[in-house]
């Protein structure tokens, strides 16, 4: 992850603007400008950490007379009650950036303490947990980067940097092999093509046109078995659409190379944590 | 609520521009820019509704001759099927703001839909269930709303149009009575002023300080009750902190005039929905 | 004030912007790279400083080699030909920030100057001077700040953060009565309510709605003195409407809190002031 | 004028910003969005009009279903008590557009007013009055059309659209000939060159030198007649340096091209307008 | 390609505001706003037109009362001397876009004729040219699109949205089937893997590394022939590396799927073309 | 040239965003962050360098850690194969760098080299070569420096620093006396008249209007003679239209002042040049 990118620049400046706008009223009004002091960032439940680069970029941005320092990584499983961060610095600038920090910190490492039970789930097998587009609007380059740190893997960003015919394009093409062959002949050489299908007789007519990556979508267990033996490794195989915790095993026996959830980002709970002057 | 605010609009812009950045790979080489078509949106679970009039932005800014109609309002209880909204116009551009509008419409609901639960819970007694600024970052004005939609009201937006002073402004201006004092030496008269207090002792010490609003951190019933007695009016009383479900109508029992739940915003599950052109 | 507020530094931005563009063809092409020196702000007027930071972040956002050393505080009252600020560093950047350095701080102390004339009149009174929305737009924020290091006070910052119901809100809604109730019924809890009435009437029907703070609009000191009385500080009273100079302190004597006053900022006299190579 | 111009719609935009932000509590709140009205303009002291073209796109910008009548043009001399336009439409657009709008027009009125005085002082003589770069920051390009509409004339937009030779720049480069010599053989041959001098000895050297323009600052009416009776045609002369109201006539006589007069905008006094819902 | 495309958007917007920034003095103060008119696009040489949509759109951001009408599309063979487009509307609008207009369509469609020259020397072979990252800086976008309409194909858009494997990436991995294995661990599934080799052995590892396109940088024809032959299918061929029309036949003739050519877009010469009122 | 000047940096923000986006998947996956080397830029042909400063701040904009030192200085001539910049730090940084740095330095080398073998081919002649706005849509500030570096002038930046009347403009206006009295009459004193004619009674038109530039467009060496012993030094004379290299030192030799060259920037193409590491 490259945290100097402009865009994740851009939604910590957001962030800030939209909490702070004209100022602080407590903390500039009450707080003398010189007053120094030391916080910490506590965690109060158990979970795989996520965002304190994101934390920290919050608090240099308030002030670069702030040190941030974190105690442990992001990906590490810390604690109740642990210690995940130390800020020193002026008072009025960590208070005032407190709660931005923390609504990065607690989302991502909720992202990724999900992703992590999922990967957890399936780690004797051979199989990928990946990501959505289901996203929350604006934030995904952190979301995809909480599900890396999560262990899981990303599926494309968004529309522009990989092909993915579903239904509805299919239905517009005439059929999955006359969707394939369009595609193709105006598709950079340096794009994958994926193909969302739902039957056996989609499977086949998927590979026949070549794909890349065939999405199983919505399969029941037995179906998934059948088309993974009938790709037998000519293209990748994910299985899709409402993954849940408990069929997961399951699917992954079945033998696919990656199941895709759009739980790891379309349910977030905030991890508990927060930040205390000492 | 004003749509045409360039908070929002920048929001929907940036979210489409993640999205879709260069251009849709699989949609603008596949299906022909004159292809007209009708999709709708079903809600796959019963919830109330927040967030169409964004949905209908986000298509709006991919084209103008989409035509969005909502057939439900945003506030309304939907049940499992139920369909929410039909999008007439090119189907190029229907399928390119599908994920975008879906994320944005999923997410809002689940606000509106927990929120609602909250409110529902206490409907009986004289309290207001209020958010807090534990929302998601770049997304407080949209998720405040949804809050809104679902029977909840909003605590301030921010940092800047409310004062609420906490352990650590009082501990640097050396006690509450001075910190107020302090703060409203500098405050424009606009301003409410509210203190986060933690025993009876400083419910006494904010009353006599003359705050607008004195919230209880993390009390236990009984001391709400002695709070709220001593208070008897002369100012807001606020409970926050870990505000369960369960708990809630003790609390309001209690005679609190707000309670603020972090859980309405930090706790976010998209409701279940669907696109389906027709 | 927070000067690393973003709203402040787009602000700076712009000015520089707006008057360098592709570049300051006569000090680029005259003035060599490296040629160092040394120029005094001079303020050629006796006046209240106001704007030392903004004229400050003007050079160093031109170029980080300069070292502006202020002199004085904003705040201080200054004499003719007084020294007010010195700046080191690269003659041709200096040169090139020279003009909206000054056009910010001689405008910025003309506000603080003549907020100071209006606050001394009423020294004697336990009355607060506050300016207004007629500020000049896009520089509200400095404006506002200017007011204060005259020794005024804010009303709201903008529509976000107050709500004053004025005639049109009143007519609208059938009454201050209903007016109040309505907005109440959905506002923050967190924010006050402030109606402007016209006469004793109005006083009283926005005391029985329980209103935060009553402007009178426009009244004759006698009407004043009534509705004071009335009021007898169950709500901030305001004066507002037409104050000129020499009314001020009877204003003060009747007993008022608050008297808002537009020309704070919608009269703007720059100071004299000049920069020079020393 | 060209209104249609991105760097004054980005003004109008950041004016709007900075008043309603997240949204105008008291007329969302208590204005059904439906409720249709009429406002009208009111002048409330005669003067020259400048801004209803800004006045207008502020109204656009917040609402496409409002309709504004300008009922005189910019430029136009008003009565007191004169209705300059009418507002119909949304009552709670045109109420949220109420004070930004007026903040626009108010200003560049009295700068246009301000103007025309001057420019009326020396009507009968072949001079013209002209602004300088003392503008509000951010703001240049609006003031610097409402000198225009007054009747006056523009000196260069900023640094990069003409050269001036200060003392600042002569003594860096030793001297006016060389100053000139230098910028000449680096300057795009379509960019003019004046040359600000103090005395006799100045304007001979800048005449030597070929300069386009001659600035007289601050010479007394004496020298500047000798001054015009040595350029005599051969540049263009301009006076310029604490110009006031008084010595204008004077210095129009003393044979001078142009005068620039920093108060047009380093003195701005708003005119008296108000809207009012009819 | 997706006119509505917010880059393309931004990079209009950027054109214009560099060509006219705070007005166009020739024309605003001659000509009359009202002033209708109709002029026309004329290409002054054979070519291959790209960029009439850009034209279009710089028009349609100066007036909405424009109606630019194309003649011919994109991709279209003109004569020198024919019309193609026309321009009726406000004669001050249409001159003041006139340059920026050419300005763009001219060097699209300088790309675009290349590009074909290119295309058609090969087409008789299965063959595709493809272009580089060698791009103007901020308009790749555009000039991705004219490489399209020339009948050139895409290579990938940027860093982000495909691996391309160069000689210090390999040096830094410790060889080419490390640096695949690394990255492979890594990378999301819907992203292919491409390595620049520069010998036989290279191909050799990168076949064996189970990448999914070779480059051949800077190979000879020989060379090519046996690269070819022995990946045979199993992963795509791309020539590279100083390709010149010239030996394009050749390298056609050795069996590559793909030559990728940076002159498509690192030589650009305008094609001649003019605007005239009639 | 300010190097600082906003327009600048955002290209150069707009040109890496355009490359990077989301990120550089080759080398963010592959190159450990801590990875720290050497690299140089080599010039693979004999040219005139322009651009070290931006590819300095494209490096430096990805990184604060990267030490660029540039060997030579723009305009400096090189020959083929010489080193003319070393860039030490992170590898991860410099490989992402390098593809923007160099599109950057190619095409203006290639300008400046261009534009010297225009300004070398007359430089026995008092004639200025002069570039046109016929520039790279959103490049001109930088286009127009790499003409500087070559050697050559620049004309006016932009519509809005300079009058340049051409046909259409005095069609409507009804004549060049006409065209010339109205501009004049409107015009600010700073800003230099320049009218295109396009044979003699044009430049005795113009010279009577007194005009401070003529422009002869498109007029063959005869003309050209005439014109320039008519105008005698009363303006300055730029020739101008369809400017070839062969007919340069002819055009020089009539007389002009001024000679402009659209290919200069519309006829572009980059020089040859590699980053290496070492």
């Amino acid at each position: 992850m490259n945290w100097n990118n402009p865009i994740i620049k851009e939604i910590i400046e957001r962030a800030i603007q939209e909490d702070i706008w004209t100022g602080d009223l407590s903390s500039e009004l009450l707080i003398p400008e010189s007053e120094l002091g030391k916080a910490v960032i506590i965690c109060n439940e158990e979970c795989i950490i996520a965002g304190l680069p994101v934390a920290e970029m919050v608090f240099y941005h308030l002030s670069d007379e702030i040190l941030f320092t974190a105690l442990v990584e992001d990906g590490d499983r810390v604690e109740e009650g642990q210690v995940i961060a130390e800020i020193k610095g002026p008072v009025r600038e960590i208070l005032k950036g407190e709660r931005v920090a923390l609504n990065f910190l607690q989302r991502l490492s909720g992202i990724a303490s999900r992703t992590n039970i999922y990967v957890n789930a399936v780690s004797q097998y051979p199989v990928k947990i990946v990501d959505t587009r289901k996203t929350t609007p604006t934030l995904r380059i952190l979301e995809k980067y909480a599900v890396r740190v999560g262990g899981g893997y990303n599926h494309r960003m968004g529309l522009y940097d990989g092909v993915l015919l579903k239904d509805n394009h299919i239905i517009a093409a005439g059929g999955i092999s006359r969707a394939v062959e369009i595609i193709r002949s105006r598709l950079s050489h340096t794009v994958k093509i994926e193909v969302e299908v739902e039957d056996i007789a989609g499977v086949e007519e998927a590979l026949n046109a070549g794909v890349d990556i065939i999405m199983l979508d919505n399969m029941d267990i037995e179906e998934m078995k059948i088309a993974v033996g009938i790709i037998n490794g000519q293209a990748l195989v994910e299985a899709s659409g409402g993954i849940s915790l408990e069929g997961l095993v399951e699917i992954a026996e079945a033998g696919v190379d990656i199941i895709s959830v759009g739980a790891l980002t379309h349910h977030i709970k905030a991890i508990d944590m927060s930040l205390s002057l000492v």
